[in-house]
This record gives structure tokens, C-alpha cells and sequence, in this order.
């Protein structure tokens, strides 16, 4: 773990910080060459690397600092709870422009980046052990973030392990992320105390856990690129096609039809469970609805309000761009 | 591990590439969430990441492609190295330019950049098991390698093992990647088949491990950023001081004492161990030299070749900035 001479400061103050949680899974954690975890016995070791730079992932004049940091490490948690994976520790790559460590401002946004990070970390008991700082060229804060988790040898939820005729469900509502980000990039204001499905989004790493605990999954997903991608990952890993029911979808309050399909960042679960499963309505206190299934054969349709069936195209997020 | 729509060629370029060596520490490489490691039992998990950032760390017009991927890898490889663990798995987080995946001559470029971490990663066993893809904002290649590997439990050399009176030994020789920079911003001419200290650095992995196996050294640390700041991060992890003899550093060929005192990145191992351990003239093949001792107290002299002490201070490398 390298790091730029002059920022010694920052990371005394993220190893005295978030740094200092105490876990058993992390033997040493920042300060060394590398750090050092253990992972329980018996378990198998999941990684999973997420970009979150700036213009590209978030904009600093959209999104608050503290979101940013939240932002990034709940990329992270997500993708290890669609594998079902219980977080041992996270690892931060940050590159921030010059002009920011030297400022007052600056490093007000840089306090609340990991603010905003260390209160996710602590909600899920994940200790920050490592990572690498630079100063960034280019003016933009850069981050790259690392997790690393763990599952009962072969318990891990793949996405090729759906089967034609099981059913599909997602957690959660669908469409609150992208409906909210075209309300910032409106202009919109940012309401205190209301949802946040688009700041402020909650990893669903207790679904996952229970998802592997009582086994009532045979592959997952994290909705991150929408739902018609996402799905269409499911089909070409497990070798399926898949229908999908429009009246059944949990669209979110504010959220369209095309927002809850193809709006990305939901960071909810998509999964499948044989028929022979009898899924409960909650799990980990988190509403599961039945969405469709999956089919022999290729390609992902959508049946209409109108009792229609219509091919459903992958259009899945791509950040700024649309 | 998310990625940006538009990419999907480039991830299965790496996925049918470096990212398709087999090895039994990964159950599942690129393609899921996240992917899924098997450390040998009884082992811990090390990590490690390191920024490789276009500007700050490499010069498109210094470095040639294939010495950017074979440094990004090199860097995170040595970071194992210098704990004495084995590889795993690495995973890269790469933005690029949209203007790069457009050109021909980008798409050149970054094929270099794949065949030199490929070169490396095949040397040491180790596959791309992940990472994620981006449009970089900016205009610049941005790259974030992790690294994970594994030692046997307890066994991992860190920072804070050394003792007063430990002797300290380097590997290979120092100051030849400061003074191959030297010249190739001075406009030289890089020759083929001569020695690259600088763009194609060889991390000590193999000693690294021979240092645990065969219980040589009590704590160790690369030469990333340079003797003088790396032996000062030993000493305050130690919590000792040290004495640096300048008659017995093995500079090397084209350098000064300055480039093998300062210069960073040479990605050497820098350990410590007892007097009562008969220390071979060679650890894995690489020379090993005796350069100085641990003392009680704090702080790093230099005993110079005029016999006078006078105090080393830590003036290590801040990549373009000098």
C-alpha cells in the first residue's frame, strides 16, 4: 500500500477514524505492506472492486460529500450481498485533487466523504483496513473501493445458478434511485429526514446472509445497471430465458415503469428460488415480491399491464450518458 | 463489480485473456458479483491495493504500455512480497479515456498494457480474478491493482517484528529505477534487452517467501518509496532506531548514493532479523546484502564512507514532484 509523501496526515486521520474499528476477521489492518485478515474456518473468501469517480459516478455539485463516501462503500456491500457474503473489510484507493487537501472547503468535503462512509461501515460492522491515497491528477476525486467478505465453502449465490422454472423476486421497490437523481439533476432539493433511494442507498447484506442461511435462493444479482440488464446478466450466466411481469412490479412512490426497469443503482437483490421453495413475504425485514420467472430458451420478455408480451431490451444505466 | 455499458468487449477481452488462467485458489473469477478465492487452510489472507494513476505515478510519454500494466502489477506484488505471502488472486480497476477505446492507436496502448501485466502475472502464477471498468474522466489512464495473497498463520512479516540489534539486510541493489527515470526524462532512448530497474522492476516474491519458510528475517518492508522513508516506517513501527552503513550499499550500475538512499521505486525488500541467524549470501537467487543494525531509541544515522555519522533523513520519493 503505497502512498503520495504530504498526505501522511490523511491517513493517520482515516487509521485514528474508521480505520480504528476492532474486528476479529482483521488482524492488521492499515499501516503495513498489506493487511491481514482471517476469515472463519470453513468459509470461502469473496472480492469485489467498485469504482466511484467523480463525473463518471457521482457530480460534486449534485451529490453531498457524505453521500459520495456512503455511495461508494455501499457499491461494495451490495455486490457481496448478491453473493450472500458476510462483509469482513473494506479497503479505500483515493485520489484527491491538491487544490482540495489545501483548502478549507476542501477539506470539509473530504471530512464529509468519509463521514458519510464510516456511519455506513459502522451500520455494518465493516472496518476500513487498507487502501492507497494519491493526489489525483486532473482535479477529480477519485475513489476505488475494495470488499472483501465471506461464505460457507460453496454456499456463495452465483449467477449462473438459476434453472428454468424458477421463479424470480426482487427485494425491495424498484425505480426510487433513478427518479430521485433526475430530481437532483432537475435542480431539485435535497429533503432532510425523507427517502434517500439514490444518496443514501441500503445494502442488502442482511437479505443476502438469510438468502444463504435457509437457503431460498439458487442465484442473485444486485440491481446496479436496472433491472433489464441486471436479469439479462442472470439469463446468459445460468443459460435461461425469463419473463417478467409488469403488474407484479414493486415500482417505488415517485419512480416510473421505465425508471423501475431500466434505472439503475437501486442496489436491491434480484433472485430465484425453485418453485418448491415457500418464500416468506419479508426476509431480514425486507419486503420480497415475485416478479416473474425464468424459461428454457433464450431472451427476457415483459407481459403488459395489457396482457401483452413484449420483448424486454437490456437499456441498463449508464450514468451521465442518458 | 460493476461496470460502464459500452465495455462489455473490453471485459471479455480480459475475461478470454489474463483473466482465463487457471488456478485452484479461485473458485470463480470474472463474470459474477464478486469473485470467489480458496486460501489454502490454515493460512491468513493478505491484501493490498496501489494506484497506478497516468500524471502522477507513469507519463504516457515516458513509459511505454506494456511497462505501465507490468508496474501496476509489479507494485502490488512487491507489497506481498515484502510480507512474505504467496499470490492469490489480482483484481484491476481500469478507467480509460473514451478517446483511447475509439482510436486505433488507444486500442493499441492498451493492449500493451494487458500483454505486460499478463507477462508478470503469468511469471508468478497469479490470474486476474476481477476488478471493475470505467470511462475515465479527465482524459487520463486511470488504474487501482489489488492484490491478495496468503501465508501461513501468524507467519506474515510486518513492519513492527524488528528488535534492537536486529541486523538489516537489502535485496538486489538500489537506486537503479530513480536513475533509469533520470534518463528517460532527460529524453534517453530506451534499449532493448538491457536491465529496466524502472519500467520493468522484478518483485522479490520468491524471497519473500523463502524469508518465512526458512524463519530469516523478523520484519520487512519494499523500497516503493525509498531506503531512507521505508527504514524510517520500520523504525516507528519497531519502535527503534537505526544505523545505516554507506560503504555497503550495493548501489547500483547507473546510480548516485542520492538515487539509492531517496529514490523510490525499486521495489527491493528491506528485512531485519536476529544475529543469531546465518544469513546466505543469496535468498531465492538475489543477492543479499548487509547494510547497517537496529538500535535502541529512535531515529536513522548514516555512518558515511569518511567514518563521520550524521543523521539520514527521510526524503523519499514523490513521483514527479522533485
Amino acid at each position: 500500500m503505497g502512498r503520495a509523501i504530504g498526505e501522511l496526515e490523511l491517513i493517520q486521520r482515516i487509521r485514528a477514524g474508521v480505520g480504528a474499528r476492532k474486528s476479529a476477521a482483521v488482524a492488521l489492518g492499515i499501516g503495513d505492506d498489506c493487511a491481514i485478515l482471517r476469515p472463519p474456518r470453513g468459509h470461502e473468501v469473496l472480492v469485489t472492486t467498485d469504482f466511484s469517480l467523480e463525473g463518471r459516478h457521482f457530480r460534486r455539485d449534485w451529490h453531498p460529500a457524505d453521500a459520495v463516501g456512503h455511495r461508494a462503500l455501499a457499491r461494495g456491500l451490495s455486490d457481496l450481498a448478491a453473493m450472500g457474503a458476510k462483509p469482513l473489510a473494506a479497503f479505500l484507493s483515493l485520489g484527491l485533487p491538491g487544490e482540495m487537501t489545501a483548502s478549507r472547503a476542501g477539506r470539509k468535503w473530504i471530512d464529509g466523504f468519509f463521514a458519510g462512509l464510516a456511519k455506513l461501515a459502522e451500520e455494518f460492522g465493516v472496518p476500513l483496513a487498507g487502501g492507497d491515497t494519491s493526489e489525483a491528477p486532473g482535479g477529480l476525486v477519485l475513489a476505488d473501493i475494495v470488499l472483501v467478505g465471506s461464505a460457507p465453502l460453496g454456499r456463495s449465490l452465483r449467477r449462473s445458478g438459476g434453472r428454468a422454472g424458477d421463479r424470480l423476486y426482487v427485494t425491495g421497490s424498484l425505480g426510487g434511485s433513478a427518479a430521485e437523481l433526475a430530481e437532483l439533476a432537475a435542480g431539485g432539493r435535497i429533503t432532510r429526514g425523507a427517502e434517500h433511494p439514490h444518496l443514501y442507498p441500503v445494502p442488502r447484506v442482511r437479505v443476502g446472509l438469510e438468502l444463504v442461511r435457509r437457503r431460498l435462493a439458487t442465484a442473485a444479482i444486485d440491481l446496479s445497471d436496472g433491472l433489464s440488464t441486471d436479469l439479462a446478466h442472470v439469463c446468459a450466466e445460468s443459460r435461461v430465458g425469463a419473463e417478467v411481469w409488469e403488474a407484479a412490479l414493486p415500482i417505488a412512490a415517485r419512480a416510473t415503469l421505465e425508471q423501475a426497469l431500466h434505472g439503475g443503482e437501486d442496489y436491491e437483490l434480484l433472485f430465484a428460488a425453485p418453485e418448491s421453495v415457500k418464500m416468506p413475504g419479508r426476509v431480514a425485514g425486507v419486503p420480497v415480491t415475485r416478479v416473474g420467472r425464468l424459461l428454457r430458451g433464450r431472451g427476457v420478455s415483459i407481459l403488459g399491464a395489457d396482457g401483452k408480451k413484449r420483448e424486454l431490451e437490456a437499456k441498463g444505466w449508464e450514468h451521465f450518458r442518458r
